[in-house]
């Protein structure tokens, strides 16, 4: 093998372990897997689901409580058809694709070689290609009993619109001046003909995005501070920063909205991938919604005594594809000279648990008091009790699923009342007072 | 008017009152409004979302980190279409139809008068009507690029099933042994003829669900454990006890799944109507999805050395009623003898607010002195500055949304650096020291 097949293979590696170690400790498990799986949905585990609610309110914290200048939403999934049309979607939202007459498989014209396009040979069984048409990502369904056109409204592509229609509604109820943001996190859909790598890239899949709204001609300066803003984000929650870099669209892949984009990009296993995309919007999607509904949507800027149509600088992150990135960021395998070490090096903040709780032994008094500093931690920590096994293998349980810390209840316990806690990264112990474990957690799981 | 007359007329202005209140103060906007609106779905705007994050949170500690048997899950929304053919939606999931041939109109067949539907008239026009066929709720669409039957799936009209495919999964990789339980919150959509009464029944909607599964012969003792269990959530969410009841299911009402089935009721201002269906499901779920995928559900007890079907007691709650719930048992009018004051006498876990600082007025070093406590909360609360308008002005637009308290900086404070912490429902006033307010919130809002 050259290096570079060597290299690759490694990644390939990789992935396939974070994906068995996912489904294994009940992370992430294949949707309907008793029938067969449903390609491209993936249901989140006991842990999967503490990770992501975890992912969200941190992401919830940085952009609602943390600042003065942004209100939360939670529109509705599925929206007015009209919608979409002023969104662009209905006639850009596309892909093109060809069939194979004779063989019926279908194909991405753009992923096909250029020679099969050309001589409209089926890449497949050289049978006659189709010509292209587009075909529309929005997945689409009838609302009442009646199946035709008139009863079309589709599962929204994007969670963005819904702030769209809904700015008049924040900005007057809570009495908003701009520049002010709102922020939503909630589930889209679409119908991508090439899902893929994991939970990269899913027909269903969960957005955390903001739009930010403001005077045209302070727009470049916005977008120039949330991309910064955002960028520190990901280092926040613990991404390395060699794992992350921009990647400025050049004018060829500026989308018909954009101005000005950038994304943040995270090293997966398969190569650097957008995990968040920064655009200049312009005024282009109030006005068109304004275009469509016939509403005046312009604001009335009293500062200037100026009436316009906000700028509208968006931050959109993928939920699934960041904790992806946090599970391959997190994932490492040490070697403790007696054997490989599996550990998830997680933000104390995401981690699914942040604590487990061990009697030594299960003798004595060692499991009553683990017992009771365990329920003392559950009101205000997810935390584990475990009593079963070796205390060595305990541990590396533990580790497996990035639980920050271990407190073991042992002999010296029973005679001076302080356990010993673990750390997950350097494996040190030390012994606190079982009274201190509740403040000790305190002040080490923080955002 | 009749005095039943009156009665139904000032509950109709109450549920006016409150669909207002949340329009104008952020809490629920009908969805795509700029656009006419979209039938039966709303949008949750600023305060909603924080009402429903908390209403959530509230479920999930009392389910999920609070008792040491139940596991979380955040299963996908698409799932393998054969899951709604062992549930048996696709063949029970139905309203009878009927069509007008002449005006065209869709009614249920059993929402006409039977005289109607004996003489095949219909009640708009009186034109010929249709014989009923079944039309069957769930949403459909297609996945890939093929629009056609080997291609259809569904919208999940409920989240259950989600947990039943994923109960291998869940308690092989967290070790669980029978009894224990997996709560999962989610969208569910249902193409109903007949949605309405503002966000009690909408086509897209979020469900609270849990299932537990137990060992045959102790499924009774289990169903009325969790009858109990969840009857009191709701009183510790704050609902007045006299607005709660149970409504037992009698032989005819009893799902084809279920075996007994008590509702949790809640009285709407449009009358009793169902929060929450505690379900003993017995063995249905898993037996008929072991039929159809063909693997083995069966799980082997090794405390009596069988193995067997689980039994499943299922408590089922809708988020989006639940909030319903909340705001018309917290909505209060209360004559304070020089106007009447609109009060949300909101649980403090759930209001959307914790807590707003003001300033008396704007001058000296008050502001100065109200934003340094603001930001002191902002890590912990979402809280409020308000700093507009006469005092008895701003408690009352806090009043209205339901935050429990307002700490208000005054002349005192400068001198000794004290703070009047108001009270929501007494409106009564008492003084804390400035240091002191981090600790009250904190003390105050607990769950």
């Amino acid at each position: 093998m050259t290096k570079k097949n060597t290299a690759t293979s490694n990644q390939q590696q990789l992935m396939d372990k974070i994906v068995s170690l996912c489904k294994r400790r009940g992370f992430i498990f294949q949707s309907s897997e008793i029938y067969g799986g449903i390609n491209a949905c993936w249901d989140y585990g006991p842990l999967g689901v503490e990770l992501k609610n975890n992912i969200k309110q941190a992401w919830w914290r940085a952009m609602v409580y943390e600042r003065d200048d942004i209100e939360g939403l939670d529109a509705a999934i599925l929206m007015h058809p009209k919608v979409w049309e002023a969104s662009g979607h209905v006639e850009n939202f596309t892909d093109p694709l060809v069939d194979c007459k004779s063989c019926k498989l279908r194909f991405r014209a753009d992923q096909i070689p250029e020679e099969n396009l050309k001589l409209k040979k089926c890449p497949e069984c050289g049978g006659e290609l189709t010509e292209p048409r587009k075909f529309n990502l929005m997945f689409k369904t009838f609302m009442g009993p009646v199946e035709d056109e008139a009863h079309v409204v589709y599962l929204r592509p994007e969670t963005a619109q819904g702030i769209y229609v809904n700015f008049e509604n924040v900005y007057v109820s809570m009495r908003r001046k701009i520049p002010f943001g709102i922020a939503q996190i909630g589930k889209a859909f679409r119908n991508e003909i090439t899902p893929g790598n994991f939970i990269f890239r899913t027909r269903e899949f969960e957005q955390m995005e903001m739009q930010y709204f403001v005077r045209p001609g302070t727009d470049m300066e916005w977008f120039e501070k949330w991309r910064e803003e955002r960028f520190k984000w990901y280092l926040r929650i613990g991404i390395k920063p060699e794992k992350l870099r921009f990647h400025q669209h050049g004018p060829d892949e500026l989308a018909h909205y954009a101005s000005a984009a950038y994304d943040i990009q995270f090293e997966f296993p398969f190569g650097w991938q957008e995990l968040e995309g920064i655009h200049n919007r312009t005024d282009y999607d109030l006005s068109r919604h304004q275009q469509y509904s016939g509403k005046d949507l312009s604001y009335f800027d009293d500062e200037i005594g100026q009436k316009y149509i906000p700028y509208i600088i968006e931050t959109s992150a993928g939920c699934d594809r960041t904790l992806l990135a946090v599970l391959v960021n997190a994932y490492d395998e040490e070697d403790t000279g007696k054997e490989i070490r599996t550990v998830l090096r997680l933000h104390p903040f995401l981690a699914p648990i942040k604590a487990a709780v061990l009697p030594l032994v299960n003798r004595e008094n060692m499991p009553q008091i683990a017992w009771e500093i365990y329920k003392s931690l559950k009101p205000h920590f997810k935390v584990f009790y475990d009593d079963s096994g070796s205390i060595g293998r305990r541990y590396r349980r533990q580790d497996e699923i990035g639980t920050p810390f271990c407190f073991t209840v042992d002999s010296q316990t029973l005679q001076d009342g302080t356990v010993t806690v673990r750390d997950r990264d350097t494996m040190k112990q030390e012994r606190i007072h079982k009274s201190e474990v509740l403040d000790f957690l305190k002040e080490k799981i923080t955002f």
